[in-house]
């Protein structure tokens, strides 16, 4: 059973980003295949597209947890669809089943699922993304990353749950 | 039917909290009621509790969206139990079942829970909670007050959907 | 908070109806509301909207569980919307929130209700729904009823937890 | 992406079960491998394992949609664990990831899933699980099968969405 082995990573991101978020997405996908993960997302488009299609064009493995009633809402680079019904809820399993997340850029779903990682224990790498203070002191839970492959890096050693 | 006129408001926070947050919560929920609103919450313990508390205290209605599988799991001051069996996703409930949202301190749980108001355009009134920022940018998504009146007030004037 | 006190019973059945199912639903509603029950709902039409309807007619208080993301969506009887945005997710709360069931009529969204309730031990009583079978054995676990006040007075009575 | 274009099948049925089931759900696993479909299950014991044994005895891809918070709570025969914390609520999804279910004796649980799935229009053999009707009239909608050859043969020529 070489997949369960594996590291699950989930990659957060807007369902529509710019040509540097997509280019940024799409090196971190290749990056986590080269290094044999196994590529967790929303399964739409934007961010999740991006990481996927560089999963893939690296061979990797590519799960889209799916927020509506259909297989095909699935971008073409998704090779495991998990179809919820469930909306937005459908966050959750995202960052669940994963055991780090790599979240770039990315609006409120994004900080939903930032949100119910950090509440999980499961560590969050951000790349551009939201940052986080509480009663004006700085929170320090999300792990900044410079580059795709230091957060891909980050990511793999955070994975040990 | 009355009680649909009447505005819903969430109550959101941390399930532990200090004296203050408590003190805080009870009288946001003792305003909510005497302003006629309906209060949601996810009907555990610490800011749910002390705000369940003040809005039965000034014969308000309460709504505790629980994450268990019994109804025995909510606090004594919730009046309406809704029973999930949904964990932590129930958190999109209770943001989704209001028309805004009060955030008192709390924690990642409650982070998520901002992260879904904003994300389906419900307002979110700031008492000493999370500060947002992304890519550098402060955020001003999440609206701040300096106590449970001027909450509430905000609350009740931005609940318009 | 005599709210908590009060039993909470499930009506479910088709979001479309016959006339006879409509009447026979408003009736369980009347029925629950006289005898001080709240009725939980998945707060649509047809049997759904006959039993709030019902209800309310006689002063009951109603909640209706909503698959989608507004609380616009709830039949003109709802009092307390619970919006979910859960789709279909959403009939595992209505019965999860409720002590007994009463299924009339409905179809295969109506039989996954009743798997839930069963699966929980919810008692389920049936006015013209589903029978079920096992490897051929009868299986009694619907309890029938022959009319609404039948269906509502077992409800009540096995409504214990 | 030839993980797309093969076909998803679910099984369905008891955490825990009888010797003779478990034989049946693992010929079920190695025929559907042996066909190439990636099979779909809840992820626990009983049926689910005995499904997932057999699948992966043939190289087939397993992937378990898990009631819980953690990834460990999958049987060893699991190569891709859905997190999802919903509890039950988890089943709707093994459904909707399917293409056409295939249902072994089972309980309530079983039930649940069998609802949600003719809801959702998707074929359900069964191999000595539920039999429904309706208001006295037999329903046909679960499609019997003999044994797990044919159980699997109806199921992908049904898998059609």
């Amino acid at each position: 059973m070489p997949q369960k082995k594996r590291k699950f990573i989930a990659v957060i991101g807007g369902s529509q980003c710019s040509p540097e978020e997509s280019k940024l997405a799409e090196a971190v996908g290749r990056e986590l295949a080269r290094r044999g993960a196994v590529l967790v997302c929303g399964g739409l488009g934007g961010v999740m597209k991006a990481a996927c299609k560089g999963a893939t064009s690296e061979g990797g493995l590519t799960i889209g947890v799916l927020p509506g009633d259909s297989r095909r809402q699935a971008n073409p680079y998704v090779q495991i669809p998990i179809v919820t019904g469930l909306g937005y809820a459908r966050n959750i399993i995202v960052v669940k089943s994963a055991q780090a997340v790599i979240a770039i850029d990315g609006s409120y779903g994004t900080l939903s699922e930032i949100g119910h990682a950090l509440q999980d224990n499961i560590p969050v790498i951000g790349l551009g993304t939201w940052s986080l203070s509480r009663n004006g002191q700085p929170g320090d839970s999300i792990i900044p990353a410079e580059n795709a492959t230091e957060a891909v890096e980050k990511a793999l050693d955070l994975a040990t749950n």
